[in-house]
């Protein structure tokens, strides 16, 4: 994953990375209704190592407590704060294919206050369908609709040749962060943050982990 | 992105990720018939500084010339055999949902010598239907299925509920390494290699960087 940032947050991102996974298995603990979990359970659970998560949570201050453990509900709503998913977040989907359309229906937005709060593409064949509770809007309407919804998260997934030009609207229209799943490098104000999720950079990176095995 | 391995590659993987990045970029660059690049070139079209290009190749002993740059088939191949993508590399997808069919008809996977050899999914009225190049496959052929094709990836997109299940029936059939798109930490043994790509996850990220103005 590559994050392009200028803005400069104190938090690195490999530890804001490990909290949003923290924060998916508290959310699990909390629906299996269990209280109180040890660094040693998060470690057991979630594959990042004891000291790694006290360090991560020692950016925050204190948390826990020596013998007891952490609650459950509070180290859940102290990492909610922490990554500002602690109040609905309006988010916009631009590009209603197969990859639009799994993120629309994506499980857990919900719990992780994220709400897809409307779905855009350019093609007449989508535009007005339903998908999940939403329907397809025209992508030429983006300012528009976000003058109301507010959104200043988008989710780009259009083909390549068209993300450029989504994302200047998407700008345009109030968006201050990007996750992009078009594999281009978006160009973006300073002042704008975009990930990228690229499967062929997922699958590159495994693909060396088969060395040895594949090289004989 | 998490990453847990339990071979120990040399190489870190923020480096291995920044190469399948470069890998893209030289595809592109060899698409648009250039011959040469610079560092500075790269850091203009990536994002990512020409020192730490120039860094991330070190590892991997001599590239370039003082002077007249990179040529883009040469560095373009030794990335490409540093990733082991320099020959044609068989996946298996396991749930063809909308995920897994943006998967399979995911553009660039042939230039990177990956090939979406089989899919499979559990669903009566999936199984037999055609996606793209591909006829969605019963999930219970998993191991017969490949003793044939030979898959060492497995990409997993079934739901969380289902993912433990198929990703045991992927190591039974001699799947080395899997990109799980399922929000659940899987339990693999030790040589296996797991890549999560969580969407909360990388939205979680994002909203972070909304601080400031989402908070006042």
């Amino acid at each position: 994953m590559n994050s392009n940032s200028s803005s400069s947050p104190k938090v690195p991102i490999p530890t804001l990375e490990r909290l949003a996974t923290y924060l998916r298995f508290l959310i699990d603990l909390e629906a299996a209704q269990v209280e109180t979990i040890s660094s040693t359970d998060v470690e057991k659970q979630t594959g990042i190592n004891a000291a790694q998560f006290r360090k991560d949570l020692s950016y925050f201050g204190e948390f826990g407590k020596p013998g007891v453990g952490y609650n459950v509900l509070e180290l859940q709503a102290r990492i909610a704060r922490i990554l500002k998913i602690d109040q609905l977040q309006p988010i916009m989907v631009i590009g209603a294919g197969n990859l639009g359309s799994a993120l629309i229906g994506y499980p857990g937005l919900t719990e992780h206050k994220f709400h897809i709060a409307a779905a855009f593409d350019r093609d007449p064949a989508k535009i007005g369908r339903p998908q999940g509770d939403l329907v397809i809007l025209n992508e030429a309407d983006v300012r528009e609709v976000n003058a109301e919804i507010g959104a200043r998260i988008a989710i780009i997934c259009v083909p390549a040749a068209a993300a450029q030009e989504v994302a200047d609207t998407a700008i345009l229209a109030g968006v201050r962060v990007i996750l992009n799943f078009a594999p281009i490098i978006l160009k973006v104000p300073e002042r704008i943050v975009v990930r990228n999720v690229s499967f062929l950079q997922e699958l590159a990176v495994l693909s060396y982990h088969l060395s040895g095995e594949s090289q004989k």
